[in-house]
This record gives structure tokens, C-alpha cells and sequence, in this order.
């Protein structure tokens, strides 16, 4: 089967991955899941892993076919699988968790101390068949294309995940500020929308983004290439401050705004990773906020974002590839080009 | 009466304040509290404000009394004031809040948007007397002698509301590490192991730190001067990490000890600030942890402190000195010749 | 001034309340807020109050003006007062809060010890002047009248205090039951669909009730005096059954449901009074579901309902009536003959 | 093999089971777990099995092996086993869980939509060999006795996770009754005390139930026999009530105890089942208290029981017996005349 697979780390997006034909995986396993995969999203993390930027957090062993968020049709299952059926359209959490270390056991899968992640510790889905596990497949309801909500497997679940935190914290009255309303940043307005009745407030430099956020319905946006995000938040909540700040940029100027437009005991999550944290620990101290990391959600947190999707609460805006075109996909990412997400089909 | 009073920042601690004889204040306001102070408690933070640390964060006017940590008996009530009577001993906190502010309303008074701090933006407690209300006083049970337990007022409610933030997220079998085994962290490590079964490690660069520690019962002990932290703690834990982490020095060498020694999901809490938080936001995402910031604990949290006082379940090491010894307490805390708290007796 | 007054208690509804000429309360006190009732919700608990059925629960000394969903314009204040003017639209919540006691302190201020509720323990809003304190006022947004939110001061906050309660623990794809679709139960369905995005299942035995449910929005309805509700629900979600109940009824036949509709680990919420709780402990042990009773919410609840009245989120179905018409509404409410909630504007 | 065998529901212990010759189980699954029984705890559930007080709740085919406290040494493993080895000391959760349901995936294991409970629905460890899965074995410590520890497998962690529950919601100064210091109540003592700082109040008729609470340390002992347990409460907690009552007795006449006993918003936690809650609705509604139902903890709850018994924070009361006196047991429990806890040695 074709597979895009990087070789060699490289800044080089033009000749990030290159198509070479490899066996096709198959169900050895009692739990293996073998999926068509119909849909595969291009991440900003696909830039940062052929950039060789996860390589002081994980173990990769190269060639790797690319790819964390797939879906698809199952093709094969092992032994023991019950969750799905051959001919089922499914959506592919990325990774394979083992189900029997204390994290699973607890629901905290993320953390699992047995995982393999698809596109990142093991071969993804930018090929035409995936392998992964009765543990990472969710059926789809009936009327949901795989193709149209690939995305939703990592760029949908991380905004799901970090929304659902902020949502928690959130009453009617407060602040969310969202910053960076591109493929993640859209998803999460609506999540936020779905599940708080805060006041959401957008901030990107871009004016396309702006008007995106405009047509999900937000409350408010900020150009911060021309307003002073702090100023405006600070009007917009009566100098109290946003009680959760979404930043799916994570660049140094991001995290900078922390102590400026977060309120008391607020928190500003860290989904983008762009740059770095760097604050006084008094400033923490001060105004008790914090500075929460965000991986990817849960299994069980996939299923929760497709009942959204199913309830028609967060649609998702994408752009449609080959997988020869992939290396495309990669550079126009780069400079910012595409709007919402870019979803190959092999 | 004779009160410490700040005149101008310095960095000579030799020279900090001056003993002034300024009129005592009386109970004017219906809701006024004055207190003959028994017991004043000399924090880090007051070596911060005599720095000037503070005038990037709060409002003050020179000269000031300083003193946060005050206990003492009531000596004048104003005329709505029903939770003390003259004559009963009580606990301050620093913390004067207006009681209808929506963050006082919620319980959450350290976010008062009314407030005054005793010591910070008011006068403070090394005097004769202070002048505090209805909100920030709390009768003490009978035995309990005022001068000993003044520094609970902010050292122990910081150390307390830390405490009981990691306690609300430690179940029996994780493991709490505690940086800073002085003033504030031999509070918190005994609020630790009376709010959770948690396996409390403490780790501090002076023996004799890690020996009061020892005393105070912690599972393990680690001389960050000499050991490796990452490695013991990694050793420790089978390799998991400790769920939260209690960082009482706030200093750039501790902080950056987070992405390596908490686990997935965990909290690096802020309470001392003698440095930075710096990291690259990709390791909060990798990791999935927080900076949460921590700031003093409220009243409510501070009648709990009580409680567990009575309960013999957290003392304090104390040492005692005279109003006008307040310089060399300054300096000796400088250069950290204090072991435990020291108090003032005006 | 005219007030409407319980002299004793009694089943007839006719001849429920009297009106008596009396004398206006003044601002005495440095917390006194005079209020000029512009409208004032009667509730099924008014009913309950009449016929003696809270004398086992609170202390009442009749005579006793009723009426304790208050809305209107600040016509007097005491010195101490700093959160409203003269001539500020107000709503009143019903408690009277001592703002001291530990309860208080925590915000769980309808826990206060040294409360009064106006129109139970004390005199309420049926009347042309009504004397609350400064602690039991929320300034309303410009464009919103008095008069038309005043069910919000009980009704609302009932309701949206059990909703937030439930909403706390509803996630995508989860199923909640709304018992009773009357005065309280079409504010909490609204509520729920604000704050969470779970499938929102109507419950009623009146068609009319239905109908505005489905005006509403909700997901589904059921009409409990024809259909099976256990057979219902158990088809709506898969046999897991709901997570939340809110309960707006409380007759023995709705608390019966529980066990049957109640998702393991959910809760069935007791906010309507009409009857008993009853059920073997081994039901609630093998579903480990709880029977959870509500109380008014809080005054930070009521600022937070405010706030979804000003998004839009949340309207109330009304009918008017003039003082003099009092003990008609209270026939016609006991005969469910009132649509929504009626209110009366002394 | 030898198994203690349920053939018929009776009420006449001395003839409950019958000991069978049966054929042993072995390890044909996957992730089959053979358990050579070292140790099986007899509970007050097994008495209401042999009633038939479950037939209500669960499907039983009869004859079962009875014994759902479960420990000893792993005998046999399946092909895809890796939390346990041949000869590893375990003990074993009650529950063989799916793994993949939704509640499974979220952690709240016992709510498994495809589950078999050794004892209750599939045979238990009343044998020589139990048959269970990697889903529900648990290494023990070194140095930790197998049958020592059974009955933690279902009493232990019953109460463990009510006493969790409770912990959750106390804090310093609060008060919590624990009512029936029996098998599962002296296990809850001392995880309230492990895990809070709450003050203990254990509530028996028997004189050496409250010894041995007296033993344990508890804060106050009632004896419901004689005293006004209302009035005991009161008095003790200043007439604020106790946050959390954990009753493990859950007869009609403790569980009437809530509404005088439990403070404004406190819960009561029926994890006994000997009789009825029934209240009004208004007094739930009124002290706006909860009823909460309780069952056996999760596979990771056990976990961290284990790890409290390996602090020395949780110790057993119990007796032992050969599989050929398991009907006197049953006798002598139904008669009140165990002491802690009952353990079959097969």
C-alpha cells in the first residue's frame, strides 16, 4: 500500500515525507483493529514532529508513516475485538493504550504506561490502512462522514479536552478568552459554547480567523495586531479579568498576557506550543493563577466529542487532499495558508 | 504606642524599620476590631516589601507599619461587631475584605476587590496595637496562647492553602514532595499528613531542615545539595512522578525541577517566589502539569488551621523576640539563621 | 402602606391572606435597604406557607406579610450601605444574611445562622415597600424590569441552583430528566440547556407543559400520564438511564423513579416538596444513585441567573395580577390553573 | 476440588451451603487468572445471597459458589496476562470487568455493562481455585499475607470508598458519624482518619464495638443504645451538624437519623442495607442534605487500599475458619457474634 513516511528530520517542508509503497498491516493480534482509513487531518504537530521537535519527549524510530488523526472503515479484527464490526466507520483515537496500568484503570489513558502513538511512536494514518487497537476505535453515528471529522481525532479531542477544564470552571458572568482561532482554536469557541454559558472572547492577529469567530457566534473578538488584548479584556470584564484563557498558540507573547487579563485563581491553559512560559513566580503568586499544560483528551472524551458532533454543536471547517499532495499540505500550514483543517485522503 | 515602621525600601536589612511612637488606634467604624497585639510573626515577605518587591503589585504609602501575621486580645469593638468581645484572644488575618464584593460573596475573600492587608497596604501588627475589622478576626479555643501561634495568620494559611489544595488531589499510594522545609514548609508538611495518606517527601539544600522533617515524620528525606532530585524521586515513585509537588523556595532551580519530577496530570503549586517559572510551553504539553500559583489562604481556610491546631495536629517552632530586636530578625531571616518562625511581642 | 397578610394558617385558599394597612419599614439599620415593590412572584411554597407546613421546619410569628420573590426600586439605605442608591432597579434575594458566620464566610450563605427570609421568617414583598439588607440586593442590567423577573428572587434560583448542580455533572452524550415542566421546571430546563450540552428529556402530565417544553427545545418529552417513563428513558439512552433527574415535583410517585431511571452513580435531585422519599437502602446501594435535596440558591447564584436573563438565555412565562387579586392567584395555582409563574405588583 | 455451593435461598443458616466436589477452573481465556484461594472473608452480603435478597437486583444461577473476598496465589495465566505471574500473592476485586464499555473507559469500573461478580453472579472463592481475569488482581506487597487481607476485597474497599467519598468533603473543624463499627465500619474509621482531619464519632449499640472504635482512636464514642445520638451530634458539633454520616448499618432507624443529624448540605452515605430510607421530600429540601447510595469500590480504589494497609494506616480485625465450618459462620454473623471479620481458609 502507499504510506507517507518521514525519513529524516528537516525544516524542509516540501520534502518533509515521501510516498513509498509497504506492506499493508493485518489483525495478528486479538485486539487489533485494522482500519481504510478514508480521512487523515494534518496537524501542527506533523510540522513539529518532522522538524524533529518531539524527539527530547518520545521515542521515534524512522522511516514512520505520519498520520494521528484517522478515520475510517474497519477492514479486520482480531480474535478478541468487540467493540466493532468489518464495515463499521470509525473514528481512530490515536493511541493504543494497554488498558491494564493504573492511569487506564483510573480513565486517565493519556497517561498510559504502555502506549503507542499513531504518526508519532508508531506508524499513523497517512496510508490507505492503519493498524491500532479495540481500545482506539469509536463507531460513528449513522450520517457521519469518517472523512469530514478525521480532524476531530487530535486536533478535535486537545480542544475538546482543554475546553471541558475550562467549562468546569466557568459560570454565567465569567470570561473565557480564546487566543488562536485557527484549527483548534474553532473547535474550541464551540465546545466552550456547548458547555458554558460564559461570555467568549476571540483573539487572533489574523482578520479571517476574526471572522470565523464572528460566524460561531462569539461575544467578542480582539485583533491583538492592533488592540492591546489586555486593555480590552480588562473593559470587556470590568477589570476582573477572564477567568479561563484558551491559548492555542503558546508562543512567548501568549503566555505574557497571563498576568495581565487572567482573573484571581484563574488559569490560562497551555494548548499551542509555539514558545515558551516565562513569569516572576510572584506574579503567580499575586494574582494565583496558574499555568495549565494540555495533552490530548481521553477515549472517553472522543466519544463525548462525537456526541456533539451528532447533536450538530460543532461542525468543523476542512480542506480536502490527496495524500500526493501532502508535502503541500505541509508548507502551507507553514506559512499559515489553510483555513480551518487539512484532511488527506489516501 | 511604639510601632516598626518601614520610611523608604532598602536592601540593608540592618536598617529596615524605625520604632515610632505614633497614636494607637481606636474603634471608629461600626465594624472596627483594635487589637493589643501579643504576637507578630517576621516573614520573607516582609524582607520583600522592606526591598521594595511589592510596589510593582500593590498600592502602598510610606511610612508604614509593617507586620502581617498578628495575634493578640481585643482590646475595642465597634458597635455592629458581634463575632468577638473585648477581652477575647484572637487570630488576624491579614486580609480586611468588604464582605459584598462578588468574590467575598463567593467565599473567595483573598480576591476581595475592596481590600486592605495589614503590613502590605495598611499598618501592620509590630505595634502596641492594630486596627483591623469584624472580617479578620478569629476567637481562639481556650489553651491555644496567641503569641504562639501568630505566624499561622500568613505563614501558616499559605502553607495551608497549599496544602490543601495537593491533599484534595492525593490518594492514598501518590506521593506529595515538599521544597522548603522552613517557616512555611514544616507547616505544610504537616498539613499534608493530616489531610491526606499521601507519601510526603521533603527535600531541602540544610540538614537541619531535612532533620525537622525527619522529626515531623516524612516518609523520605532528599539533600538537593547533594542527591540528584529527579532521580530520587523517579526511584521513589516506580518511575510515575509525584502527583503534586509543594514548591515553598520558588527559585528558578526548583521550578525548573517540574517537567522532570511531576507526574502526568500533576501540579508544581507556587507559593515561594525567589525566582522564575521558565519552560518551554511544550513541556507543560508533553507532561500534562501546571504552575498553579498560590497566594494566602482565606478565613475560612484559617478557622480550619485553627482547628487542626487544636487537634495537636500542626505545631509551629517558634522564636521569640522584643519590638526592638526587629532589625536583627530581618537580617537573620536574610540570612536564614531563623529556624522555624520568628515572633515579636510589642 | 397595603400589605397582604397570613393571620392564620388554613386550607382555604380563598381566604388565604388579608390586606392590611400597616406601617412602611425604614432604613434604620447601617445595612437597611427599603425596596419599592414593583413585582412579586407568588410560588407553590406561598400555598405550603398558608396551609402550616413549614412550622415544624422554621419559626413564624404571625401576622405575617407573605411573599418572597421581590423585585423593585431601592427607595431608602442605610449609612453603611455601599453596593446600591436610591433608585437602582433591584432584585431582592429572599435571605437576609448575617455575613459572618462560618456559612457565610464560605459563600454557602444560604447555610447562614443568623439568616431571615422574608415572606417565612420574616415580612416579605406583598406589599408596597419592602425592608431587606444590603447583603440581599443585586443591581439589575439596564433594559431588564423588575416586575418581570421577580420569580428569578426563588423560582430562578431554585431552579438554576439544582441545574448547576446537575449541569456540574453532565458531559456530552449524558441524558438528564426534567420532572415538571411548571414555574421552576421551565426555568431549570433552560438553565441545563445553557450550561451543559447533555439530551434534555421533558416530563409532565399536562400537554400544556409539554408544549412549552418543546417550545423550549427540549430533546425529547414525555407524557407520564400515558406512557411508561422507566420505558422511555431506558429506550432514549441505551438503558443506561439518566444521569441527572431533576425532580421539580417531590410526590411520592416522581421520588419512585429513581431507582428506575436513574443511571448508575447519578443523582435524583428533590426539588419540589409534595411528598416523601422511599425506597429500600439496597436500591440506592446497587445503583449507587443519590437522592440529593435543594435548597434557594445563593446570592452569587442569583448574580449568575441575572447574568443568563441579560445573555438572553433564560425568559420566564408570566401572568400579572394587582394586590387585591392575591388569594385568586392562590386558589388558581392550587388548581394548577396558572401558566408559568404569576406575579403580583402591589 | 472442594466449593462451598448455594443449591437454594433459605433463611436457615446452619444449612446455607453445601460443600461440592467440583472440577477446577483453569485458564482458557486470554486474560483468565486461576487464584489458588488462600483466603476468602464471609460477609453480611453473603447472608441476604442465601435469603435470595438479591434475586431482585441481579440474575443468580443456582448452585454458585459463594465468596466474593477473595485472595491467595496465582495458579495459571492467559496467553495475554501481564499484570500477574505464576505464584504472585494477589487479591482479588469482586468484579471481572469488560474493560471497554464506557464506564470502564472512564474508571468507574463498577458500573461495567458486561461485568460477573465472583459470588454474586459467577462463582466465587469459596473453593480451592477461583476463576477470575487481569481485570481484577491486584499484586500485593512483600510481606503482606494473602489471607490476612480477604476481606478487604469487598468490605475493605466498600467502605474504603465511602470513607473516600466522605474525606472529599471534609476539612478541619468538620465532623463526621460513622454509624455500625462492624466488619466494614472499624475499616471506614480508619480511612476517614488516614485521609481528613475531621473529627470521628462512631455511633454503636454494642458496648464492644465502641471499645474497639475507642481502640482506633475515633474523637467520640455514642452508644445509640442509650443515648439521644441527635442530641449527642448537636452537642458536639455546636449545633451545626455533622458534614458527613457514613452508615453502615442502613436500617430504617439510621437512616431516619439524616435530617436531625446531617448539617445544610451534608450528605449521608447509605452503605448498609438492612431496611428503608423514607423521609419527606421537604426535608431533604429544607436541610438540603443528601442521600447517598454506596457500592463496592473500583479496581483502582483497591490499589490505593492496599497501598493504605501497606502504610500500616488500615488493620483487620478477623477470625479464621476452614471451608467445612463456612455454615457456622454464616450462623454466628446472623447472631452478631463476629467480631471484625470472618475468614475461610479452603
Amino acid at each position: 500500500m502507499d504510506a507517507a513516511r518521514l525519513h529524516e528530520y528537516t525544516d524542509d517542508m516540501a520534502d518533509a515525507l515521501s510516498i513509498d509503497e509497504i506492506d499493508a498491516p493485518t489483525a495478528d493480534g486479538p485486539h487489533d483493529v485494522i482500519i481504510e482509513v478514508t480521512g487523515a487531518g494534518w496537524c501542527q504537530t506533523d510540522n513539529h514532529i518532522v522538524e524533529g521537535m518531539w524527539t527530547d519527549y518520545v521515542e521515534q524510530t524512522l522511516p514512520m508513516t505520519l498520520g494521528h488523526e484517522n478515520a475510517g472503515i474497519v477492514s479486520e479484527i482480531g480474535d478478541e475485538v468487540q467493540v466493532v464490526e468489518e464495515g463499521d466507520p470509525v473514528i481512530c483515537h490515536p493511541v493504543q493504550t494497554c488498558g491494564t496500568c493504573r492511569p487506564c484503570r483510573l480513565g486517565e489513558d493519556m497517561y498510559c504506561e504502555n502506549s503507542a502513538f499513531n504518526g508519532l511512536t508508531t506508524d499513523g494514518g497517512f496510508a490507505e490502512y492503519l493498524e491500532t487497537s479495540d481500545r482506539a476505535v469509536i463507531p460513528l453515528p449513522a450520517g457521519v462522514d469518517p472523512a469530514e471529522i478525521a480532524p476531530h481525532a487530535d486536533a478535535g479531542i486537545t480542544a475538546y479536552h482543554a475546553a471541558k477544564k475550562a467549562a468546569d470552571e466557568l459560570v454565567p458572568g465569567d470570561t473565557a478568552v480564546v487566543i488562536g482561532i485557527g484549527g483548534l482554536g474553532h473547535i474550541g469557541v464551540q465546545c466552550l459554547q456547548a458547555m458554558s454559558a460564559a461570555t467568549v472572547v476571540a483573539v487572533d492577529v489574523k482578520e479571517e480567523a476574526l471572522e470565523l469567530a464572528r460566524d460561531l457566534g462569539v461575544d467578542e473578538t480582539i485583533d491583538s495586531s492592533e488592540a492591546d488584548v489586555t486593555d480590552v479584556v480588562a473593559s470587556i470584564t470590568d477589570e476582573v479579568g477572564a477567568r479561563q484563557v484558551l491559548d492555542f498558540v503558546g508562543r512567548d507573547d501568549t503566555t505574557a498576557l497571563a498576568p495581565d487579563i487572567t482573573a484571581a485563581g484563574g488559569d490560562h491553559h497551555i494548548v499551542g506550543y509555539g514558545g515558551h512560559v516565562h513569569e516572576p513566580a510572584q506574579a503567580l503568586v499575586n494574582g494565583e493563577f496558574s499555568f495549565r499544560g494540555n495533552l490530548v483528551g481521553t477515549y472517553p472524551e472522543l466519544q463525548e466529542l462525537v456526541a456533539l458532533v451528532d447533536r450538530g454543536d460543532v461542525s468543523l471547517h476542512t480542506e480536502h487532499y490527496d495524500l500526493e499532495e501532502i508535502n503541500t499540505v505541509a508548507e502551507r500550514l507553514e506559512h499559515g495558508e489553510i483555513e480551518g483543517r487539512a484532511v488527506i485522503s489516501p
